[in-house]
């Protein structure tokens, strides 16, 4: 299994096929060398917009490719469906859930995971947002919320609990499930239901500290947080979760009854990055070298939300998609210059900016120091996010998907599947 | 929860939300009647188009729509998510997993499921194909299958059986899925892979009688028989299987080893039928009087794959969608009439024709006595299909969707989801 795919050429190994790297592939695939990318998924997956499969505007096929295809155009990349369990640093092999794989230059681009701070009994009450499986429970308990709701007798406090969603965590991914799940309440399934009236839902925005989009400038957050209470969103800072229940959330003392919980707030990295054997941050991301190898390991690299890459006097590179793609494509010249006996370079991360939706026709954000906000703002979230959708593949269709799905406030993947539907429905 | 919507207008009750269900609620919502819809899922899910889930060239959201957006506009109409379990006659009553509710008029169409001739032991191995889940649980199945292949070396057996597809069932939906089976094998993937020929895949279609597509005279079968072949489909007629494991089929003696079995071959009413405590035929289904209501229950009509309503010295009524539809309107028209002190009329059944396709381009039919084939049916098929579809929902996306997948030959939503992935890598 681990025999090379042709001939003498150094073998790269790839595990992750996110931004980081799928761009480290790409880039790599010009060089004489082989490339294995193994990935546990066969697709990549467009996070950015996972929040839209989690509130039924997109289908799962929407915003996911086979890796394969790809990078099906580039001869010397073959891919792998399997899961990296750790890393054999001495004998050169990435060990799978089965078979391993030698490698003469590594990049470990496995990303970040959800964490719930210790306490992973409150997973089941309240789903994290980073897989397509993790999307479709949550649209599945949105729905069925509903559903439940309808069924049950006016102004019991049961019916109440159904008709209320908290997310926990004010970061952007919390910031644009509310705007969406407030939008669902209002538009999508108005007049759907005969006994509850779906546009009296509370959504509540759960935030420990004192404001939402810590990343962003003060004024951008509070812009943030102007645009969200006007859709209707209850937006509460400085409130930390203390404990979750299948009936609700407590803050401290302070009970909130709803059976829809939502969890965006801790991001842990990868396991694997564990295995490297080689320091690690508090977040358990790996401490990399200015050229993005890892300290004692010229030949192994680490990319994207795994990697703490911190320019000289400043803070962390951020945990997010231009991050990743700067990162592959640079790990990917280095290798090229490895290998071609030349030395490597340092990383420079341009800064681009960042934008966060805010419910429908809001954005906020910041690019080289200047701000942006309303409209414009969520304009300019729309043309990034399809130009870097459409990179991928040939997905004009998603376009025409989501003008339909705006114009008509419909939203077409409303469906509720899985086994887990019962269960929450009984 | 069995309070009526408004006053003393009569309550009808139907269970169920396919073809049959949804029509009948569309043309009862004219009368003075409180329409009470039952369905388990909720959405109605178009069911000729399900093996295109099954083989990734649509969406689970392309073919479904909520049943409470398709109704919405009927004010006298209320939608209840909930699974129905038995039907008490004497207290005119429907029995959920959750409460009941009261009927003065009750529409049973719960339709049919897919059964395995007592041998249930098989479904883990040769998934059938008449959920949503079920088409995404053969979706995975199918890509997982090409992943592991790939992972193995070049002539073990074990890689040869991951390359191999047995259907089983010569019937419309064994025909269509071998079909799209085949089409994948030859183009989807053709130059995804590094170590394995997609292309030389096997795929072979098991029909226990002597002819494939039994419902269509014999010289469609025989065009049907060798459109498939000319695709690369193996067709074995006369080959009754008698067991199936994980490492294949068994016809007798004769092992085919595969380890991607589908099964496409037995149909059974739905269980509510037996709780009505009326004669079944030995397909479980209920038979009807010829007005569609049940034998001593005036009040009481089965519709669609349930009933079974044969005219005067003819076959029963084929289990298609038109048979449904065409039942669902008759039923609604009969309460109608039963609500206004009127008599119930004969349902008589007009034979609109069937169609099967065949893998890219190809069709078998007949209507009116009139045989089509090749791609003159086939374009048929398609423009009748999109013709219903459209019906429900603006669904023009759809068709773009299609023509997309048709012209690049890509399938867009080819991901491996779903739990069971792990297992079936492993």
């Amino acid at each position: 299994m681990a025999t090379p795919i042709k001939g003498p050429r150094p073998h790269v190994v790839i595990v992750g096929g996110g931004f980081g790297g799928l761009y480290a592939a790409q880039s790599l695939a010009r060089h004489p060398v082989d490339i294995t990318v193994i990935d546990k998924e066969n697709y990549h997956l467009f996070q950015p917009l996972l929040y839209q499969v989690a509130t039924a505007a997109l289908s799962a096929g929407d915003i996911a490719s086979p890796i394969r295809s790809i990078l099906r155009r580039h001869k010397n990349v073959r891919v792998i469906m399997g899961e990296a369990t750790s890393i054999d640093m001495d004998g050169k092999r990435v060990i799978l859930d089965e078979g391993d794989f030698h490698f003469d230059y590594l990049i470990v681009a496995t990303g970040a995971t959800g964490t719930y701070f210790g306490h992973d009994e409150w997973a089941q009450f309240a789903p994290g947002l980073k897989t397509i499986e993790d999307a479709l429970d949550i649209r599945r308990r949105l729905f069925c919320a509903y559903e439940s709701a309808e069924r049950l007798p006016t102004g019991s406090k049961e019916r109440d609990a159904y008709l209320s969603f908290v997310i926990i965590g004010g970061g952007p991914t919390g910031v644009e499930m509310a705007g969406a799940i407030r939008e669902i309440a209002s538009q999508t399934l108005k007049g759907d239901f005969r006994s509850i009236d779906p546009t009296g839902s509370k959504v509540i925005l759960l935030q420990s500290g004192d404001r939402i989009l810590p990343e962003y400038p003060d004024d951008l957050s509070d812009a943030g947080r102007k645009m969200l209470e006007r859709t209707g969103v209850e937006v509460r800072t400085g409130n930390r979760v203390t404990n979750i229940t299948a009936e609700g959330v407590y803050v401290g003392d302070h009970f909130i009854p709803a059976k829809t919980v939502i969890w965006g707030a801790g991001v842990l990295a990868s396991p694997l990055g564990k295995t490297l054997g080689v320091p690690l941050d508090k977040g358990g991301r790996v401490i990399v070298n200015p050229d993005l190898s890892i300290p004692e390991h010229q030949n192994v690299f680490v990319i994207g939300d795994l990697a703490n890459s911190t320019p000289p006097g400043k803070d962390p590179l951020p945990g997010i998609a231009p991050t990743a793609i700067q990162m592959g494509v640079h790990a990917a010249r280095n290798i090229g210059a490895l290998v071609a006996g030349e030395p490597t370079t340092e990383f420079i991360y341009h800064d681009r900016g960042q934008l966060a939706t805010i419910g429908r026709n809001s954005a906020v954000g910041i690019a080289k120091g200047v701000k942006v906000k309303g409209f414009i703002a969520w304009l300019m979230w729309l043309f990034i996010h399809i130009y870097f959708l459409i990179g991928f593949e040939n997905r004009a269709l998603v376009l025409l998907n989501w003008a339909y799905s705006y114009m008509s406030f419909s939203r077409s993947s409303r469906l509720i599947t899985g086994s887990s539907r019962k269960a929450k429905t009984a």
